[in-house]
């Protein structure tokens, strides 16, 4: 475990970024190749952007939405000078494909029917002028997404106490969003109130992404961080080591049921049998109050090859059965509060999230 | 998930075999070149064994015993035509130093301890002919470990019923014992009277030896085996996937707090939330009588780079703090049985250990 060492101020490269106007580029950072390689890919394509979004070259549910947008704008314009009825046909084509590339974060469905409700509502004005249109939607978003981190962090940060220790799970940090991230903006802004906190991170198989993306931003911001296996963090709360764990979300239901990288459950439960607090933090956005519950969401399932090929060698028997679930569903009685960027919502009731998100 | 093939009857390499007399050499598979590459090892010296147990060539509790045993045997023969004394200087020096080559399996010290009880016995033979009487130990402890996995099968395949899904952790097979294993052989025996199971296998991180070790001694023998992330058990339990948990142990204290590779105390939480039975499967060369509670059992830090530099390219930045604990402890309470070749241990207190293991 890391000393508290002097802390610098939080700095760090954009995770995603719009370059230029409407004939511009999406400009992310490719998430597959940190920590080692720090490198960008420039999406020109609805279909760059699907693919980065599918080879989880940008993930994390609020930046998965904000990268959906910019891929409308990209898919969109090659009809710029085409008519209104053509452009709209083309829009729906957009979405729907962009809608296929990951299943469960519900923030991409909400980011392109803002870009679609964006359309019907300039429903006079010709295709040139709404793919204007379209980008400044795609900018509001991203310029949303930043303020929501921040409005996250600031609602947080009170439920962390100086010298504590948080477990956190994947990554809900600024490389899953377009500002400073969800669960990570409340470290963020509790240590730049001077709280000296340390952080365990799950490195989160089968994808990594608590060791290669968690550990990283921690790292350049000069946060103490210590690794973990998955399976360690179970151990490190009954030996008295973790204060609170705090997560991210990828969906969450009316009744405040949170979907989130598979092993958060197993978390949220851990936590309970040790009297641990348990947070989710997540924009408003990850509501998807349509669902009642957590059994009507759907789980991504993914290749077995990130399980049994994630190593340089093959790490399983030849054709081995594999069950690879992406997500996980954690019931709503395991979760103390939820921060959202209009509070905090806790207890964790359909009646108190509606309260919090009409508020 | 796979079907229920038809099963083939239980075939395998053996895991370690000790070849010719006195002059011989004690063969391992090696087992961290597996799955991919079924490769032996020659251990002539001490040296070798105790790193081949260092390095987890031979692993799993009851193996690294015998493995240990034969290594006082390789240890000591250099002396053969040295008086006894210098002979019984060099045996105490050799276990000692063997006793170092991992701290957490008490089966390393149970089988060091054996062989110097024989030299004790035998204190007026001839170094040339005690040289024989420890080959003779070593080969009785290797035999009576392949009668424990037998025994350890029968008494256990009671607890399982046809059709059942049974999630493990790491490997308690044939490849951590010199017989079937211990949680397997319950499995292996339940298969052989004719009840269709299937085995979920937690990969078991850093060192996957559920990955690579549980599945391909499962698929050996077709029996039908999902693997998956250890983070994914919680879920499974969550969705009625698992009917037990069986597990085996490197050491169980008096009151029978289980110490098991890192993981087995979150399985055992998780298990017990869902009603799911828990069961461990360990010869009473495991228990350690001495230890009132799992508090005393020491609990092996391993390095760092098995969590950072598993993979072929680093998946951690450089330097980040890790915490990497090889086993923990499942306290009593939240284990349903202990299987033993003496029999199964239920409820778990310590009377009732007493009773099972002097009967």
């Amino acid at each position: 475990m890391n000393d508290h060492p002097a802390q610098a101020p939080p700095t760090a490269p954009l995770t995603l970024q719009w370059c230029g106007g409407v004939d511009g580029a999406l400009r992310l950072i490719d998430q597959t190749l940190l920590p080692g390689e720090l490198r960008y890919v420039e999406c020109t394509t609805a279909e760059d952007v699907w693919e980065a979004i599918h080879t989880l070259r940008v993930r994390g549910a609020p930046a998965i939405g904000v990268a959906a947008a910019y891929g409308v704008v990209l898919g969109t314009r090659l009809l710029a000078a085409a008519d209104r009825t053509q452009f709209d046909q083309n829009l729906e084509s957009v979405c729907k494909f962009l809608a296929t590339s990951r299943p469960t974060a519900v923030n991409l469905f909400w980011a392109l029917e803002r870009m679609r409700q964006t359309a019907a509502t300039w429903a006079g004005l010709a295709s040139q002028q709404l793919c204007e249109r379209l980008l400044q939607e795609a900018r509001a978003i991203e310029a949303e997404d930043r303020a929501m981190c921040a409005a996250i962090g600031r609602h947080g940060a009170d439920l962390l106490a100086d010298r504590q220790c948080v477990l956190t799970h994947c990554n809900a940090g600024a490389l899953a969003t377009a500002g400073e991230g969800t669960a990570l903006a409340v470290i963020f802004e509790a240590v730049r109130q001077g709280k000296r906190l340390r952080v365990f991170a799950d490195e989160t198989r089968p994808l990594l992404q608590g060791a290669r993306l968690t550990a990283w931003e921690l790292m350049q911001r000069a946060i103490p961080v210590t690794l973990i296996c998955d399976a360690v963090a179970g151990w490190a709360m009954r030996q008295g080591m973790v204060d609170a764990v705090l997560t991210g979300a990828d969906r969450i239901a009316a009744n405040g049921d949170v979907a989130n990288k598979i092993g958060t459950y197993a978390v949220a439960v851990l936590a309970r049998r040790h009297g641990i607090p348990f947070y989710v933090a997540a924009p408003s956005s990850t509501f998807h109050l349509a669902l009642p519950s957590g059994e009507a969401i759907p789980i991504e399932q993914r290749s077995a090859d990130e399980v049994t090929r994630g190593f340089c060698r093959p790490i399983a028997p030849e054709s081995v059965g594999v069950y690879n679930p992406a997500f996980d569903v954690t019931p709503a009685e395991l979760i103390d509060a939820i921060v959202t960027e209009r509070g905090v919502i806790r207890p964790v009731t359909a009646a108190r999230i509606r309260e919090v998100l009409t508020a």
